[in-house]
């Protein structure tokens, strides 16, 4: 892993994703056809995509019971503990509506009211993500979500992956369709025969998924087209560098344009965290993916100071950041930009990926600078409630009316007046 | 008006303007230049498109000591007002960083940090916006936010409104900068000589700007690209046709597709109303768009109930709703989706617009489904926090290891284990 000794600024944005315009026409044709032939639409590109014939899209009863029948009751057990973390750990992010009510009679307040239906797209390919499920589905349910669509690619065999029926099932969430790609995300912002439109449409996917839910938007709200994930270490000389090591790699073995830093203030440290990574990078499964993120977009920067580096974390703004320093606690307030902080060295990202409580979809690609990881507030909407009194017009009208003039509109300022007359 | 008697569904769904691809391909050539030629780019911009030929671009102390000569104290008085009631309203909005802590040692959180930088677009043209001052950038101050921006095209004369200058220098806003346009969207998402970046653009523009927000979205966050406005009354026979038609007619002079919606179980209101907006609209000074607005958008939904009035309510899901009904607030619980809710006959649109406290920068186009007003929580962030002690890691280390491993991902499983070693 290279080392530099910084000084000055850093960053780690990478391209996004954005795919060509030939993926784009693709993606506009298929909305078009879902939109114009609905079910059908989604049987043949299902068909055509996932290679398999089906010949209706909903996950019946039946397939969710063989399902248990896969997964082991130890690997339910833990789903379970996982899904009362995250949502014991949501409940608390829930909000009230409220009124204020002032001696003139005026009365003000935000209503909060939940999103009436949310799509959850769960990616397929080689390997199920039920953590996904649960981590979209949860905070949805706890905003008070009443209806809530899976969907997802099939497998060769037809069926969804048995882990992710699992977990959907443990959450309650009784609405699943076999459908993936851009056909699944048109079906959901539209509607089909069988697939009544959300409000909303959640959850990772490919390059096909990203660019459908970027065309949908506007017609249904969506959650953010996801860029490479990243972690940044921020530790000093008491962090063992064997942990620091496996962090940094457990990021990089999710893709080739994941991106693992490590910022630290120690030269050894950083030394002795660059042999652990090649030591452990030899043994691991994904060692060609993993090494791959670690040569282009791994780095190790030496700070001369510990605030130097935290100055650096926050230019990075990244994803997931861990403190393994003394007093690791004591420095998050210095801390302006990330998506999740992993604080002290038990703390390893994967306690948050599953099982902790806080949410694992975060901002990536430095968009910590204004984004949040998901969360409740992004399942409700406000609504802003105004109750004048006749006294509070009285008083307010003609300032109000005064101001609409300012700004040239009248018709502004005769409805107020209209109030006023006699 | 028109009358019409539903029973089925009805929807206020105009198409957003989405510009023409010439004018996609204008604005990508003016970030393009913007990126390159930073302060030069601008200050040409500004000469082409609004015949000014400026020497800097920054608003002098001067230019904004002129302007509180140009504006009467009376005004001043009602913007300050104004300005208060908007302060105390979001500040209802604040929210605190909180953690939970359990008997294990973990500790689980939610950091609340403002975002560093803001802009907000003033828009130009022919009348001056205040109100659009007040409502963007002091939701942004109640957030912390360090540094606001502000950005407008100028006018003829080479400055901007008075009422502007005053409004913004009211609330603090120091760095103000005379560029409009595509041109200031790309000078605050990138920075030039004399602009620094911002994280986020907020505020309402032409095309133009609309087209450069969507585009420099990704790199800053952007605040809704808002389609046209509209308003729906909820009334029954104990309203007064001449303010509803008020109302109505308030909303269409914005512009001609704005939309001005009656839903009524009254067929005598129904008819008033109708007979009202002829009358009052031969008299208002932008007759034309409003007529226009009126007889290609607005209508007037007769139902037979006031439940079934309410249902049409939340399918249209409206950026302004007046509540004006016997018990209206008794009514407010059961709408679901809505921008505002005004509530009562003293509650006039323009008492929100202006003056009352909530944001007047809201969800259009039937959006309210699924987005709020501009409020604080648009100029945070949040991250999450998760400490886990040794004990928790013991705990649950294995849990977490097996989670990591049914997603095939072995070096998740291997940072969480390298910890439990020995």
């Amino acid at each position: 892993m290279r080392i530099q000794y910084v000084t000055s600024s850093v960053s780690l944005k990478r391209s996004l994703e954005n795919g060509t315009e030939e993926q784009r026409q693709t993606v506009l044709s298929i909305i078009e056809d879902v939109k114009k032939n609905g079910d059908t639409a989604l049987l043949n590109y299902t068909e055509k995509f996932d290679g398999v014939a089906l010949s209706s899209l909903r996950v019946t009863e039946e397939e969710v019971a063989l399902a248990f029948k896969q997964v082991n009751s130890e690997t339910i057990n833990i789903i379970r503990e996982a899904a009362e973390n995250i949502r014991d750990f949501h409940s608390r992010q829930v909000r009230e509506s409220w009124v204020t009510m002032k001696e003139d009679g005026t009365i003000l307040g935000q209503k909060i009211t939940p999103i009436d239906a949310v799509g959850v797209y769960v990616p397929g390919g080689k390997a199920a993500y039920p953590s996904s499920v649960l981590m979209n589905v949860i905070p949805a349910q706890v905003a008070g979500v009443e209806r809530i669509v899976m969907t997802s690619p099939v497998g060769k065999d037809g069926h969804l992956p048995a882990a992710v029926l699992v977990a959907a099932s443990e959450l309650g969430v009784k609405e699943i369709y076999k459908v993936g790609g851009a056909q699944a995300v048109a079906a959901l912002a539209y509607g089909t025969e069988s697939v009544l439109p959300v409000d909303k449409i959640i959850g990772p996917g490919n390059i096909y998924v990203a660019l459908a839910k970027r065309e949908v938007f506007g017609d249904v709200d969506i959650d953010m087209i996801a860029g490479p994930s990243e972690i940044v270490v921020l530790a000093d000389e008491t962090a063992l560098p064997n942990e620091v090591a496996a962090d940094l790699l457990s990021q990089a073995e999710h893709d080739e344009r994941a991106s693992s830093i490590l910022v630290t203030p120690s030269s050894e440290l950083a030394e002795q965290v660059a042999l652990e990574v090649e030591k452990q990078l030899s043994t691991l499964p994904k060692r060609e993916i993993a090494e791959a993120s670690i040569r282009d977009y791994g780095a190790i920067y030496v700070t001369s100071t510990l605030d130097e580096a935290i100055k650096v974390v926050n230019e990075l703004a990244p994803e997931h950041l861990e403190i393994i320093t003394e007093d690791a606690m004591e420095q998050i307030g210095k801390i302006k930009h990330a998506g999740a902080i992993f604080v002290g060295r038990f703390s390893s990202e994967p306690v948050g990926d599953y099982f902790a409580g806080p949410n694992h979809v975060l901002p990536t690609n430095g968009t910590a600078r204004f984004s949040s990881p998901l969360n409740v507030d992004d399942f409700v909407k406000k609504s802003s409630i105004i109750s004048y009194s006749e006294k509070a017009l009285k008083q307010n009208g003609a300032k109000i009316a005064a101001f609409a003039r300012l700004e040239g509109l009248e018709a502004h300022a005769r409805a107020v007046e209209e109030r006023l007359k006699k």
